[in-house]
């Protein structure tokens, strides 16, 4: 299985859109997306470890690319039919143990609900066992102009397999 | 009054270390301190707004020149005697309006409490009266090994005056 | 003098627009921009050194402020009717000295010529009288769009007492 | 092959030390490594292109990409026998076209030849067979305190074959 295969036990069939030398979507396991990534000299700070805003480059990069792997993808959303953006309303940050340089990270990453414009979204960092970083977000579908609108049906119908059951 | 001047209502008289040419440091009123910054290119993204995690950076920055607005200096704490630095362990972000390029904004920094090696801050970014962005902060004072490790006194007792009454 | 007057042999006149408190957008010393900034946690890496990409921010904010000084806003000629913005095309950057935490860096920025939509621009960084990094790079004035366009005249006009004499 | 493999007409045979979910560590093409990326929200600014000092963070990210892939890493090279570190002292950058929100990249780097501590290195991004932007840059291997050192002997050995012939 290659890094951008999909391993999904939800049944939903989702391909990898592109081959194997592409940059990974990453992959599922259940609900649960999973997004590896490299610690490099960008992302440490002169005290040796991970810069803490950092981790909010993690996450966003692992949301968007569960959001790719299930076909939705920045650029067609905000100049496409919908015009639509996804922004982060709130953030609670816990950060338990430091990533170093040359770490292999794991982002894992679950939508949990959907409530009008508003979505769920709880994320954590891995290094390997050990629990880094953990992300408790509140995002909003907004319009271009910022406003918030619930997104269109499609994309409810496509995230419903992967949200909490309820 | 220049942009390094202290406006200290509580008689501490922290003077500016350097000219009106240098860095700002920020100013306090009362016993919060004010960071003002300009939004550049660097900051925003492809949705014409400042990215969610630069804000990090901003009230970082903030953070950092409070301390050094009454004497700490992250190089001189690190090398020197005590061999220490501050790590954020939780932080509380709400985003209530955006910023954007060319904005200039002011972040309002208050250091609540110390108990221990923990420290609580509250922070908000604002353009003009509008409040964009709050962040509510756990801070741990370390050692240069990650461990916690109580400030030493001559710290607690430069803050104090600007901590929260009790 | 406050942080943002300007030392303006020229007798053009710049007004700072905004108070003292306001982040800061440098000065001119003859025609050459100097603006200060601070080296942050945000801007080190693990080596204990600032990160090589982030002189290329430094140089941004420097340029951006230079443009700000004498009456070019990014948002206004984005969005205004000009409808226009820069880009670099080419950069040479030079490392010759590292920067650390807790640094007061001067950038000293000259726009030496205009030719149809090129520009050229000669930017240096500094600690005291230490030169740390020098950059020389080639912008072009573009449209929304991406393509080259003469900058207006009323941009030319302004800028021209601060280019190299020919 | 998966994402991890090594196209390597050189014979040397270097195996790819993690499994496919590992963050990528890109792959040769006889001396010519490639390393793919996605551009995030993180990488873009407000005109809707990425950010000019941006794509110095995904050369670095190729450059450790491939000498991880060959067997060297930093934290090993830093905290190890070696107490050596890489540092950019020149590099020239040619923006030639932008990209933008959710591009797939392909960062080239071949390591062009090795004279004491100096190290030349030519990198190239693409977006498929589009050139973007290219960088020749100057290296050096120096001590953690910052002073030129050739590099041992092991690691010139290991980085030979990749080099130009002369």
């Amino acid at each position: 299985m290659t890094d951008d295969a999909v391993t999904d036990d939800l049944g939903t069939g989702h391909a990898a859109p592109s081959g194997p030398q592409a940059p990974t979507m990453g992959w599922f396991e259940g609900r649960v997306h999973h997004y590896p990534l490299r610690v490099f000299y960008e992302d440490t700070d002169f005290s040796g470890i991970v810069y803490y805003a950092n981790y909010l480059r993690f996450f966003e990069r692992a949301r968007s690319s569960y959001f790719r792997l299930i076909g939705f993808e920045h650029s067609k959303l905000w100049d496409g039919e919908d015009q639509m953006a996804f922004a982060i309303r709130k953030v609670e940050l816990d950060y338990k143990r430091p990533a170093r340089i040359d770490d292999g990270l794991v982002v894992q990453t679950t939508y949990d609900r959907f409530k009008g414009a508003r979505l769920w979204v709880s994320q954590a960092c891995y290094r390997g066992d050990e629990l880094l970083v953990t992300a408790h977000s509140e995002a909003a579908s907004i319009t271009r102009q910022g406003r918030p609108k619930r997104p269109p049906k499609w994309m409810i119908e496509k995230i419903a397999p992967y949200l909490e059951e309820t």
